[in-house]
């Protein structure tokens, strides 16, 4: 289960690893969270931080917390190893200028630099100089506006790093780890959508990605489609000819997959510790849940590409631009996760007689 | 919006409501759930009490929770007016034998029991001598066993109680009503049993029944069908179609109705105090969230009746019966939102010219 594909070039082994830091959405509360992380001594102790970014965009979020982040400017992701441990280093991306950016507004100028950003982050994971990418919020719309012809981000990535296997955004509340096998469809087509090798595509990804996040043994929980999880086939038969089977193939590879579980009460399983993650069918049916679990402050992690990329859930939010209020334990919990994973993948490069 | 229906008889006007209270399956917890919640002194200050069951199942509560409860026995419901003040009235079902009551087991004997407390639970609302009925657990499988033929009881107190326009079940966690325009059906069906009348008749009756649980301007909220609530139409077209001008005719009538909302959001506004009660469109979509919100300990009101039949969302929990460790909150939960709606159709009925 637990054999990272890794067919990319990667630096000679680390102590700690590298983590791309994007300021997010120039126009947005993304480098006022930024920067807010950035003024935590905490941030410099398991990794070695990069901001890629342009200083005007930094000193924009710097202006709303009222602190400076000291950093080293470096030409290039290559040299950032050579930075000293404990500094932030920083790479210029060129990308906007200080009046072009317009606090809370959707623009061009902000969506290219987003851009600009991904396709950066995604570069140093490919020639092996980051371990991992944290990014504060971006804005679809914005980046759409400059030319993003990608459903999301995620597919726009997954196209840069050349991944064909399946990939999925999860989203992280607390301890709890979700994915859902169908995203964004109407719901009368959600029961057609599902079938057995996406299921256990959803479950074996997240289970690797627990495992990653430093999980040692995940227990997956799978949510039914149907209510009181199809009640025997008397409330639709996917559990018994769909789900079931392929939680039991699962199982056979030696996955800890538990269901399909009324969704109903698998959440409140998984809130009172019985999962480490629960796949879900459709996209309300584990939002329902992550938000009422407090998923605003939560995570999402992009699961199946060659890094972790990590970001917080919580959006742009406009409204809220400049005021210095907006929250950053996602973001620093977004970062907290994808160092850990970093670190672990690091680790198993190095030992990699442990990783079977 | 707020004529109470009321074809049946009823009794002179009484100072308080006479709520009949049904002590369950007899081999659950329900027993011992009505005889804890008849210890509490003050379930006497705001209704007249009348146990409608059988003195062995009462007793096999009194066993469990170490208490005797003081009734007036009474032949039947229209003696209830004689019995003084603050004393539990009985009336006898003579439906069950000591010997018949197997704690923890699925039996056709207390399958009959519940059906015939059922039965003139039923009879005593028609003839005007019950204001509201609460009941401890029920055990579907053991009606079944004893010949129940409709799907649940609610639609068996439709049937008795000859009831012809829409019913539905209302699920109330804390001060959150919600009820649901779909229910036991598959996934597969949803998008295609979703109509306009059928939403307005469960916002209506969700709107009503909160009016008569006390709220004086009810605010519901209506739920989507798809994610994102259809994202302007290209994830669905129920939001545009069906949903929103069902919401927009509830408004013309008067009604605080606001939707179709996404259903990953509605549900956090609810919980924050948005709205009174939500509308949801299938089963999972509302009970995903209630559950979170705690409504195992809540209560499920049956709507649609000529008067309110109240329960605790807990089931006959087999697997603690007789431990005394059953908790009784839903069931006086239960209790107190009967009273109340009891008492509110009562002051109605008394000054008919404030109802409108």
């Amino acid at each position: 289960m637990d054999s990272p594909r890794d067919p990319l070039p990667r630096a000679a082994a680390r102590a700690q690893p590298v983590i791309g830091l994007l300021l997010g959405d120039p126009s947005s509360i993304g480098p006022e969270l930024a920067v807010r992380l950035l003024t935590r001594p905490q941030v410099l102790r398991d990794a070695q931080l990069v901001i890629i970014g342009d200083r005007p965009v930094l000193e924009a979020g710097e202006r709303v917390v009222g602190a400076r982040i000291d950093t080293v400017p470096v030409a290039s992701l290559a040299e950032v190893a050579q930075v000293p441990a404990h500094r932030i280093a920083m790479v210029a991306l060129d990308a906007i200028g200080a009046d072009a950016i317009e606090p809370a507004r959707m623009t061009e100028a902000s969506g290219r630099y987003a851009l600009r950003g991904l396709e950066a982050a995604a570069r140093g994971v490919a020639d092996g100089h980051l371990d991992g990418v944290t990014f504060a919020p971006l804005n679809k719309g914005a980046m759409r506006l400059a030319g993003l012809a990608h459903e999301d981000e995620l597919r726009l990535l997954q196209s840069l790093l050349g991944v064909e296997g399946f990939v999925c955004e999860f989203n992280v509340t607390g301890r709890l780890w979700t994915s859902r096998v169908t995203s964004h469809i109407p719901l009368a087509a959600v029961a057609g959508a599902i079938d057995g090798p996406t299921i256990e595509d959803a479950v074996a990804i997240l289970e690797r990605s627990l495992r990653a996040a430093g999980v040692a043994a995940p227990r997956v929980g799978v949510a039914a489609l149907n209510p009181h999880a199809g009640d025997g086939g008397t409330l639709g038969r996917e559990e018994i000819e769909v789900i079931g089977p392929a939680v039991q193939r699962m199982r056979e590879r030696g996955v800890d997959a538990r269901g399909p579980l009324p969704a109903d009460t698998i959440f409140v399983a998984a809130r009172d510790g019985a999962f480490d993650g629960v796949v879900s069918m459709y996209h309300d049916q584990g939002q329902i849940a992550m938000k009422l679990l407090g998923f605003d402050t939560g995570v999402t992690v992009l699961g199946g590409l060659p890094a972790p990329f990590t970001t917080c859930a919580s959006g742009t939010a406009f409204d809220i631009v400049g005021r210095g209020i907006a929250n950053v334990e996602g973001l620093a919990h977004a970062l907290a996760i994808g160092t850990r994973m970093a670190a672990q993948a690091l680790a198993q490069r190095a030992a990699p007689a442990t990783a079977s």
